[in-house]
């Protein structure tokens, strides 16, 4: 685990020409991408936590982490090999003085009760230590804007006023657009989890199980591989027209459209996959209007080729759906990228221009909601190449019909 | 679900004491405690969503929810009666004219389909029209400074120079801090899963069981009763002492302390309580430990009397502990509330003056944590009453030892 998840020469070349010099992290994904430090705290206080990962754009491989003194076994066990931790606060631990303390205790035994750090203050001081150590405090520094509080904020730019701060979030997500081999390999890991999830879900399938009784098996499964769950949209019939998510008693009839639009988290990395089933046959509509929507997926997938914008996409996706079956369909996007948010960039809209890069990971997806009847939904990941998108999922890419004689009552 | 969850009296009083005219909610907790309506989006792209609820001082019952028009079906079936809803955006829905439509589903048609408002371009001015709405256009509005987007907030100021906005994010959890008969009611609820789900994974219990063979019987627990999963954090000996979280594949060894802090949500509501337990006799000191601070949270409950401060509570609870058996016990803070968020107010620190309120629902918390030993920690649940702490926690108050002979190999 302490292979920085980075892509440094990426990074490097982004920075360089926006004329940034260093990076201030303040999100758990972007913290997590700079150091692999895992702050769980982002998780449980959405609201409440602060900590941050530094690096100048010289020293891409050095991150500063800056936290809570909470945080030095996480940093201990957890950071990159050439990470700085820099402190604040207060935390009472205590030592048996009659142990063996592992290497990761000995790092917290001296950090928390030998020698803590007392020179910092608060928060901002520990940042303004953070940024003076990587060498910015007359620099152009890109901040983590959705998750610095703006008090700290604030407060940080009158501590250090030769700092020209400028919003980071959106180069940050730029960074991430184009993923390292460690990062595809976690893609595909959680990938097979959820797919997996969804077959398990499947299996408890039948004409009078709720939706509920399907998402806590599609979850248990989730939580067995030790994975997070996301979200869980599994809607029967006309609820996967109208996109009202909680209620979840609704009962499976014969032939209804079950409509999948799941997502979950391992190591770090997200899923965003949809599928449709049904028990016993449904609407012939239902499985004309799927292979529209998959010859959308297709289509988008074909038109990846890198130096392919992202509208280019969508326009491909939009045209081929309609072209296969679905005259009227329309979306206002057919997709986005995948990794350490649900939603990375590029967003595939008519008004995005990003190109499409060779590794790039997308979900593709073509959506046709119809209010009174049901949602068609495929979404599947795709990874950008030299040739065109490879399509990573394993799914059946047919609408999928299980014979309700094969379920036991 | 059409009650609201809003304390109105209360933010009455405390809105007239600021010079307070209106609300301006933007994350998901405050959104769905002034209006009922659940964003989902907020859990699966926390640093990407905007959703808000308005309400001025004069007409607490009736918000008005702001959001992307994508949310019209949410609003539709979740809202409390008086609510109105102003989109923005654009989300194409079709609909089935030979079905009979339910009355949600004729609302997305009419909303999404029929009369799609395109008169709010974007979410500023969806936002200046719910603020002109409320009447709070010349007015001092506090509005959720840590789930408003900078530019968005930046945006809205420039469009709507008349009002004065001021942060509301501490205001709002001071609002928060007394509880309505409801919210027990849904932490009593979220509390007994949360135990059931702990007595679960000690069923599988036993020496040579991984901490994450544990967790991931605590989370099929969670997830089987139609809880999210927040935070599982179950450690075996020293590793409760060290504070990591990760890499949960140690070994569980007879004797040895199992360490519980965990947590999980329903209907909105938290949890946060913690225990220990063995199989097989541990070391004397442990339950000598765990009885002088399992005093300690008996103290503070006892010191919840109405009028009585947080800080007053912390200070009894350290000497508490400190007078039953761990005279070097030392803590930044014994507890904290607990509703829509993990940690609401008051903190019981010593720095925290806050006075204790009948209807106030605390996590009270005195762990002792020992590098190279264990992890000692009871968290119970304690409402304020006018008679003192009423503990809601239902679980054993001892060290509980399980005979191995009892298990399973």
């Amino acid at each position: 685990m302490s292979e920085q998840l980075l892509n440094q020469p990426r990074a490097r070349q982004l920075m360089e020409r926006e004329g940034v010099d260093g990076l201030l992290a303040a999100t758990f994904e972007n913290v997590y991408y700079l150091s692999n430090v895992w702050m769980e705290n982002f998780f449980v206080l959405p609201r409440q936590t602060q900590g941050f990962a530094i690096v100048a754009r010289d020293t891409l491989a050095r991150p500063i982490v800056v936290a809570s003194i909470g945080e030095v076994a996480n940093y201990a066990e957890s950071a990159v090999a050439d990470c700085t931790l820099i402190t604040y606060g207060q935390f009472y631990r205590f030592v048996n003085e009659h142990a063996q303390l592992s290497a990761g205790e000995s790092t917290v035994k001296d950090r928390v009760i030998d020698h803590p750090d007392r020179s910092r203050s608060n928060v901002i001081e520990a940042l303004a230590s953070g940024l003076q150590e990587a060498g910015l405090t007359r620099a152009t520094v890109a901040y983590d804007e959705r998750g610095l509080f703006i008090e700290t904020f604030a407060a940080l730019q009158q501590r250090l006023p030769d700092v020209k701060f400028i919003p980071g979030y959106q180069l940050l997500r730029r960074i991430r657009a184009v993923k390292t081999a460690e990062e595809l390999r976690r893609l595909e890991a959680v990938l097979r989890v959820n797919e997996g999830a969804m077959l398990a879900a499947m299996k408890v399938a039948r004409p009078g199980v709720t939706e509920q009784d399907m998402i806590e098996e599609f979850e248990r499964y989730v939580v067995s591989r030790g994975a997070k769950v996301m979200f869980t949209q599994i809607a029967f019939g006309p609820r996967g027209g109208q996109g009202y998510v909680m209620k979840r008693d609704a009962v499976l009839s014969e032939g209804e459209v079950i409509r999948f639009d799941v997502g979950c988290m391992l190591d770090g990395y997200n899923t965003d996959i949809a599928r449709n089933f049904s028990i016993g046959e449904p609407d012939e509509r239902c499985i004309r209007y799927f292979d529209a929507t998959v010859a959308g997926i297709d289509a988008a997938a074909a038109a990846m080729q890198p130096g392919a914008t992202a509208a280019e996409v969508f326009h491909a996706a939009v045209a081929a759906v309609r072209e296969n079956g679905i005259p009227q369909f329309a979306r206002t996007h057919v997709g986005h990228g995948i990794g350490l948010e649900v939603y990375d960039i590029p967003l595939l809209a008519p008004t995005d221009k990003t190109p499409i890069e060779d590794g790039m990971v997308l979900q593709i997806e073509t959506p046709y909601y119809e209010l009174g009847w049901a949602g068609i939904q495929p979404e599947d990941t795709v990874v950008a190449t030299s040739s065109g998108g490879t399509n990573l999922t394993s799914l059946s890419r047919k609408f999928e019909v299980v014979n309700p004689a094969q379920r036991p009552k």
